[in-house]
């Protein structure tokens, strides 16, 4: 190789080293999305935002997306998997507490009386969360959850629950990182129930979920040691119109991405929509009865009805998961 | 320049743009500290966390730094900054309030007398607080921050409050930053208060920034345009046992460094030295009455008492401004 054609490879390397990722990156950031308007939607914002030159430049440190997570980035069906975890837990402490074989709702979840269990309502649910994720250290908390995730498995899919994140929800929080943007969970489930394994399994830190809260206190042991315990009183509900709020309160900026896929993600759908600028709002559809559940206006868990109206009526993207996504899960 | 030589100036281009950062600023990157024991500690403590091969290495997604603001990264004196900006909104918003001539604590502040107003106490300061941070959107009250910290002048150096900050603090921050920390703030000060600036005076982003806050609520206007409401209710006070339970809540993980300057920041200074690895819990001790001010055991404003005694038993690092820092302000 001659002197000359070296140096030009060397200027060739360079130049490549300084381009910006998106030059290099020549294959599809979505293989699992079907090229249907759901994809060019999503595609046509991205090139937008990061136009520099164009009229909707989203500057980097305002590159905020937000993403609710039951039914958004994982399923959500037959019951919340965090309700699932609930109920584990109810089994393995129930040891410790003869009482519960006689009181309602945990006598339902001990007989595994479902209908005794719906019968307890909202009420029921709340003693069971509060039974099970309260009372404890954080630490303690977190170990709980760390052992459980890594163990129980779907009734349907005979799989861990991390294995049933959506392929085509992991492909778009890759490629909108890939061009700059900061990748938020804001979930109507307890924060501190996603955070143990939300890094590994979504790319998303600790620092960037947000969610659900208990109170917690802070102790300082006759050792020395201190520690934050759970306390049995729920501190906010990160869901419906809490979403926009938690979304002030702890990120500080509106997002210019936002995903959901119920009613209760309507208010944060909105709040993003009244921002300057490139915006996104986007609905996932749960049309797929064979590959994943069907659901929306009648459904108890992951009710799709009023957002998905005002979704239709300003064009907010509606990604119909039959038709819009070639795999659900990576398993397939 | 014959092709060979500039065939090895393009190789040395190449070394230079792959090489860590840290190789080519060899330029000290604390210049305002003086060498003594504070510093030495810094610098000890960043080397063990960057040191993967050593014991005490920590990862770069766990190199979480808080720091406290009032004192801590700016002057606190002689009244903690944001409440000059309740004061010089009450006299702004005095024309719309005229029932504030004759009731207190507003009397006070409007006929500038200090005596009334400190007896108006603890009750005082909280009436004042919600009379001028409270009632408005947050996009109204981001405004109000913004016009107000761009123009008001603090009163013994005639300069913006913003040049009040420590240039060694900034220093440290870009060190931590460049050496893979995130920088966070958790003050007792309100966090809208803080996050219209934090970004450009610091390079602390507004989701960075954790504060005492008020109770917000989502509203949807008639014509279709939603907005965050302040409501005149606080939500969380972020001080003493608050702070280690407010980082949880928003960070979700234990940070390895924590600086502080009062016993509000005892706690989280504890938390910080109850976790594993390296660690670094530092106070700034105001030691300065001729370039800033000298207090601690017995002050109102950011009073440093329980926690000196144990930075002192402990081997915490207790900056002493006077013989430690060069520099306290980049004006000097």
């Amino acid at each position: 190789m001659s002197t000359r054609r070296g140096a030009r490879l060397l200027v060739v390397c360079l130049v490549l080293l300084l381009a910006p990722v998106s030059l290099c990156a020549q294959t599809d950031p979505l293989p699992s999305w079907n090229d249907g308007p759901a994809k060019q939607s999503i595609v046509a914002f991205v090139q937008k935002a990061i136009d520099s030159a164009g009229p909707q430049f989203v500057p980097p440190e305002q590159r905020i997306a937000t993403f609710d997570n039951d039914g958004t980035l994982w399923s959500e069906q037959p019951i919340y998997f965090q309700f699932a975890f609930a109920l584990a837990r109810v089994k393995a402490l129930a040891p410790k507490h003869p009482e519960w074989k006689t009181t309602q709702p945990f006598k339902a979840v001990l007989d595994g009386d479902m209908k005794a269990l719906a019968a307890s309502g909202e009420k029921g649910m709340v003693q069971l969360l509060l039974a099970t994720h309260t009372g404890m250290t954080t630490d303690e908390f977190t170990k709980t959850v760390t052992e459980w995730i890594a163990t129980a498995q779907h009734p349907r899919f005979k799989r861990p629950y991390t294995e049933l994140v959506f392929q085509p929800m992991l492909e778009l929080l890759a490629y909108l990182r890939a061009n700059g943007f900061k990748t938020y969970i804001v979930s109507g489930g307890t924060v501190e129930f996603m955070r143990p394994w939300t890094e590994r399994v979504y790319g998303i830190p600790p620092e960037q979920v947000v969610g659900t809260s208990f109170v917690t206190t802070y102790k300082l042991g006759a050792d020395g040691k201190p520690s934050l315990l759970r306390q049995p009183k729920i501190d906010f509900v990160d869901d419906g119109p809490g979403k926009p709020v938690n979304i002030q309160k702890f990120i500080g900026r509106r997002p210019v991405l936002a995903f959901g896929n119920s009613d209760g993600d309507h208010q944060m759908l909105q709040w993003t929509a009244a921002g300057d600028g490139a915006r996104f709002m986007g609905l996932v559809h749960h049309t797929d009865a064979a590959r994943e559940w069907a659901y929306d206006r009648q459904s108890h868990i992951g009710r799709l009805d009023k957002a998905l109206d005002e979704a239709q009526r300003r064009g907010w993207t509606v990604v119909d998961m039959k038709s819009d996504w070639k795999k659900i899960f990576a398993f397939e």
